[in-house]
């Protein structure tokens, strides 16, 4: 089966940014085969089942890769919001109650819908109950990596670390050799997962280097006291002493840093998922991202979970990150949008080690694409397209999703989920949470 | 003629923040006449000229204040992205070769298509050939308040402040009793204006205590040096001595403020607009909204110019209003959700005086309202309709927009503006910016 999309305005981010104003893309199967200028040539054998469609001047790039999420999380999207201590007052007792395989399930349904509507095509996940995130993101046709979580706070799915780690054993045999879904290893935090632990997942992460470790790093106050009180040095400090650092870490957050952390995270080649708009509304600070990157880590960006950044798409990211960093650089040039545009997808794939499949259209990859409408108001003039897309765009603008070669969305409407008994199946929880936060808030202190 | 919104999610922003989440709003001519909970009540006396238009448990909220914006500016949107000279290198020789009343109507005219779409009802805009922007807003059937600029700089429609007076007097002349379009004198900053002009301002100001003056203040750090170097004292203070802090001031930015700065304008009574991801995208700081509202300023909301924030709709702004305002905070309790909306809403109505004909949905108001679908999975579940409205809603979730009881936008349709010619007006004026920046790049130093 052959797709031609042909009169697009084609960025490929590969590696020489190569720009196509006008320009045509060939998909065979699930790999994008060619691509280039001008008008699209006649493909040779390509037979009546050749679909070719002419995209109007719409912008066909790369679909954007959110590299940190909690996708079962979005039942809980705006819990709570503004209250400092939701976490303990609410999210908590309400996780112990209900995460369930089933509540992992409507979630993350919820999510995969709302990343596919939005022009995400790889997320990374870490949650609990994981092979139901596995198996959302294969019926849904999403590429992912699903992270079971270790953490010591009496989490919904283990009852001790073994238990954790036979989890992990599951979910690597589930998946070993799936070609959407990569199964991988997600120790919490340093303090949620202790340094006995974080040894121990380094061990037989040396055992399965193909296997990604996801983690929370350096994101919170607590995380650094605990790391200064219970070994006398940084939270990095820490991590690469239990022997963590590694390639195949994926370092969530990042946000309390120093140099010396930067070098040795640099130092170990470490990978990096910013999440700006999470950590914004907690308040807890800005992501150093153009050290990140001038140390040579590459750096993706992540939406968090629903709970904590509201939405899963990308577009709503971009603004943030560049603002972010423009603001502590102080002037309106540092990380130019032609980047962040680098980070939500080629980037995004390489900090995910994804780099070789996805992330950027360039014959021989997987055919993970998207096209995003023009027809905004808000799209014009366009003096460059990575500005549009980093500060005009909108998820909404997506009309078409593709991941290895399936069509997941066409013209707005999402193809693999009923996006009805999805948002219909998460409002049902959110009825159940809604009436134990009542009964939690007449206990309160 | 009588249009009844029933069944709607009514978001009033009233005093009393009253929600109906199931409810109805009355339109009777320009005027909201009536609202409230439930099922709607037969009409008497509606006749058969009245619509009924079920919103299917939509969101109704006020139209949206966009309380700084230069609309002529949208056709230099993302020019010169990213370079920290942009405005000396591009913006200021473009628009010495480039402003004129046709440029400023077809700019004007692709911002309020933008605005439209985007559910902002009301906009205060600064900028030059100012009756053009009146024709296209009064056209367009926007509320406006629009602001003749004075400034030093060799500004493309005055060649000296008697030239720029001359166009303030024929602005007020123009719309004085006009239902939709107030007239408005803008110096436009203090640096750019001088102590002579910002006094003799003061002064017309004086007697013409019923015209909004709109200054961009405390902006800059160029600004806050002249001060200092010509004055020995802040930005505010100099503005303070010049006669301008006044009730009828909208200081635009503010960024660069301290505590006496913040006292001087609380005791003066001044309004102010942040326009957070302009100033975020410059790299020029935040804001410090809380302590400014703490004070018992309004502070409304401004896209400011699409070259600066890219965006004109208020929806984008809105979270990074919370962020940034939680960023300075460090927790995620300040500026709650609410707080958000209420200032693109009724404190931005305020902010502008125009607090008792719009920013609410009350009844005797003018009918300045917008719906909002819930289709999207983002807009679910939904705990709190203020988290989800400053969170997830995009600009595209607005169906229908209508000002003064005149619906400018139905299904997504704009009607007031003919879309494609708007959007083709716009790119052959690019084109043109495009040829010269190319020319300006060989000349550069």
């Amino acid at each position: 089966m052959t797709t031609l999309l042909t009169n697009a305005f084609v960025v490929t981010m590969d590696g020489d940014l190569t720009v196509h104003e006008r320009g045509w893309v060939q998909v065979d199967g699930t790999t994008l085969t060619a691509l280039g200028p001008g008008p699209a040539p006649v493909i040779a054998g390509a037979g009546a089942g050749a679909e070719v469609i002419d995209c109007g001047g719409d912008i066909v790039m790369p679909g954007m890769v959110n590299a940190h999420c909690h996708m079962a999380m979005s039942v809980f999207r705006g819990l709570g919001e503004d209250v400092d201590d939701r976490l303990y007052r609410y999210i908590l007792p309400l996780e112990r109650k209900f995460v369930s395989p089933a509540m992992v399930r409507a979630g993350s349904a919820l999510s995969a819908l709302e990343m596919i509507a939005g022009g995400v095509t790889t997320v990374a996940d870490m949650y609990y109950f994981e092979t139901e995130v596995g198996d959302v993101c294969t019926e849904a046709g999403l590429r992912a990596i699903v992270g079971q979580t270790l953490a010591d706070f009496d989490p919904p799915d283990h009852k001790d670390f073994d238990e954790g780690f036979a989890r992990v054993e599951e979910l690597v045999d589930r998946y070993a050799g799936h070609p959407l879904v990569t199964p991988s290893i997600a120790p919490h935090a340093p303090y949620s997962t202790g340094f006995e632990t974080m040894s121990r997942v380094a061990e037989w992460s040396a055992e399965h280097p193909d296997v990604p470790v996801q983690m929370h790093l350096a994101e919170s106050t607590l995380e650094v006291n605990w790391a200064r009180d219970t070994h006398g040095k940084s939270t990095i400090a820490v991590t690469a002493e239990a022997g963590l650092l590694k390639p195949n870490l994926i370092c969530a957050h990042c946000l309390q840093l120093d140099d010396a952390d930067i070098r040795m995270m640099s130092e170990h080649q470490v990978c990096v998922v910013t999440n700006p708009r999470s950590n914004g509304k907690a308040g807890r600070g800005i992501s150093p991202v153009e050290k990140l990157r001038n140390a040579g880590l590459p750096v993706g960006i992540g939406s968090d979970g629903a709970m904590s950044g509201n939405t899963l798409d990308l577009f709503s990211q971009l603004a943030p990150v560049s603002m972010f960093a423009k603001l502590l650089g102080g002037s309106r040039k540092p990380l130019p949008a032609v980047d962040v545009v680098r980070m939500a997808s080629i980037e995004g794939a390489r900090a995910l080690s994804l780099n070789l499949k996805t992330g950027s259209l360039e014959a021989g990859k997987q055919a993970d694409l998207i096209r995003v409408s023009l027809a905004a108001p808000r799209m014009h003039p366009m003096y460059d397209p990575y500005s549009a897309l980093v500060f005009a765009a909108l998820p909404s603008d997506v009309t078409d999703t593709m991941v290895a070669g399936r069509w997941l969305m066409r013209d707005r409407k999402v193809l693999t989920l009923d996006a009805t008994k999805t948002i219909a199946d998460a409002n049902q929880i959110a009825r159940q949470f809604k009436t134990e936060m009542a009964r939690l808030d007449t206990i309160a202190p």
